[in-house]
């Protein structure tokens, strides 16, 4: 058999660009037909906590991956979550690679967030905001100055101190509020393990862009479920985000809220298929996280292995 | 992290009563709560060709499994099939083992039937019948020998000939036909490749055991759906067997064919919970194959490679 690469999590990380790239081609596949997006599996452990599946297919690159993330609580402290992505040829039939997908993870996020921006925010934006400044808040922030130039940046987290703002840049400040970081960008980047309504988007401006991630926690959701009527709506992947996304499951219930008020996807804009926002009302984008940005980011960092080596 | 282990196909397969204890346990772990079985997921590839994800969860062992099988289609030739299984420790969210599955499969698969032979085949059954006399057949032939004291085998496959026993032992002879070595026997092990009945399961004795692997083409089946009503019918897990198995599919859709029909499971029997046979008519036993048991002898492979390194 041919040899399998080991990634361990101390290996190196693609750069953003590069990300950028695999995550665009990734949804361009899914738009002609040539990626496979199945539907994320959740599995429940016995004794708490679960394991998501998340495969993909694409095609074109010949690759299969299925990305497995343990939730596992602990009797004392923080849950462990890790994320392991094996990589098949569809050629072969062979693995090519087992990548510690910790990183990886927080990098495909942050740069199929930063699509979005390429795609729905105004070709002007220049104040960007930042909510929470943990590792996928910074991924954030590094992914969305690749596709935009902002000029003034805004962060705020519950804990974050002046301290905690060195190295990312002299045009980044600390905000005393996450709806005083918010007034007046043009971007949101809301970047929370909250698990409640972190910002009020009914105070953003027409045509300003507010972006979610959230966790994977059951109905974990950043902006308020009663709001989504007065927003565009757009998602990573229609489905997958009406399906799983928290405050889509709650507007759903309450509030009427169905999927084809979701007026696109990344799939659907780059295929030229999905409207454009009306600029009339702000922007709101949720991703859920797909296994072909799993499958892509794990290929790109494969790719610089090979180089490399 | 803590090291991974990967398993290649030639590594030291694990003797037939040590995975044959590790699949009991898996299904005793099954009925007890104490293991997860979810569906198994079919990936379609857009050229042709799939990827079947096998996932558990074993909470005793700590362990969470998947595994991948992908059927490729060639050009020219065989289709490419393999199977890798990659193991999760639920303890620390690492993988412990990644495994080329091939022969394991053929080794669970095997060892699962030989479950049901100890579980519902008369104590003194000694006349088995094998019809395949593939890698699969062959297994099934020494998982067999290590439940029932077997003194007569008849064999049969549509291009065997007498040499292809070479070191079968002396007490297996060749059959001039399926029916012709199912006659009379107390157990006979259903193990090709075919998509249509290869035996009459009407000809058989009542008490006596006929058991089914097939294959996962859609559909397909090794013994007439129409006979199903005539059958104590039982199945690795009731759920997965009435979901995928093709004489069952084929006898729901046209003979009213239910999931209640299925008198029960490897659980439920292990457990006490499910009925033993009748004894007035010939008992049927279907196994589509499940994650625990890939997870249970991956787990027995690791084991031993641990303790002989």
């Amino acid at each position: 058999m041919s040899s399998i690469t080991i990634l361990r999590d101390d290996g190196p990380a693609p750069a953003e660009a590069t990300v950028q790239a695999a995550v665009r081609q990734a949804f361009e596949q899914l738009a002609a037909g040539r990626a496979v997006q199945p539907r994320q599996v959740v599995t429940d452990l016995p004794d708490g906590g679960d394991v998501i599946a998340y495969q993909a297919v694409l095609a074109d690159a010949g690759v299969y991956a299925v990305k497995v993330s343990p939730y596992l609580p602990q009797p004392a402290g923080k849950a462990v979550v890790t994320a392991w992505t094996l990589l098949l040829s569809t050629r072969t039939g062979q693995p090519l690679l087992l990548a510690d997908s910790a990183r990886l993870t927080t990098e495909r996020t942050a740069a199929t967030t930063a699509l979005a921006v390429d795609l729905l925010a105004r070709p002007d934006a220049h104040r960007l905001a930042v909510i929470g400044l943990g590792p996928v808040g910074r991924a954030h922030l590094r992914h969305a100055r690749v596709v935009r130039r902002f000029t003034e940046v805004r962060m705020w987290s519950r804990t974050a101190t002046e301290a905690d703002l060195d190295g990312l840049g002299g045009d980044v400040h600390l905000a005393a509020s996450a709806d005083e970081a918010a007034d007046g960008a043009d971007v949101v980047l809301l970047c929370t393990s909250a698990a409640a309504p972190v910002v009020d988007a009914r105070r953003l401006a027409p045509g300003s862009l507010i972006t979610s991630v959230s966790t994977n926690a059951p109905m974990a959701h950043e902006i308020d479920p009663a709001v989504l009527g007065n927003l565009d709506v757009y998602a990573d992947y229609a489905p997958a985000a009406f399906a799983a996304g928290g405050e889509m499951r709650l507007a759903a219930a309450e509030h009427g809220f169905t999927l084809t008020d979701i007026r696109g996807d990344l799939a659907g804009l780059l295929a030229g298929a999905a409207p454009a926002p009306t600029g009339a009302r702000p922007v709101f984008f949720r991703s859920v996280g797909l296994g072909i940005e799993d499958a892509a980011v794990a290929l790109a960092a494969l790719q610089i292995l090979e180089t490399s080596s």
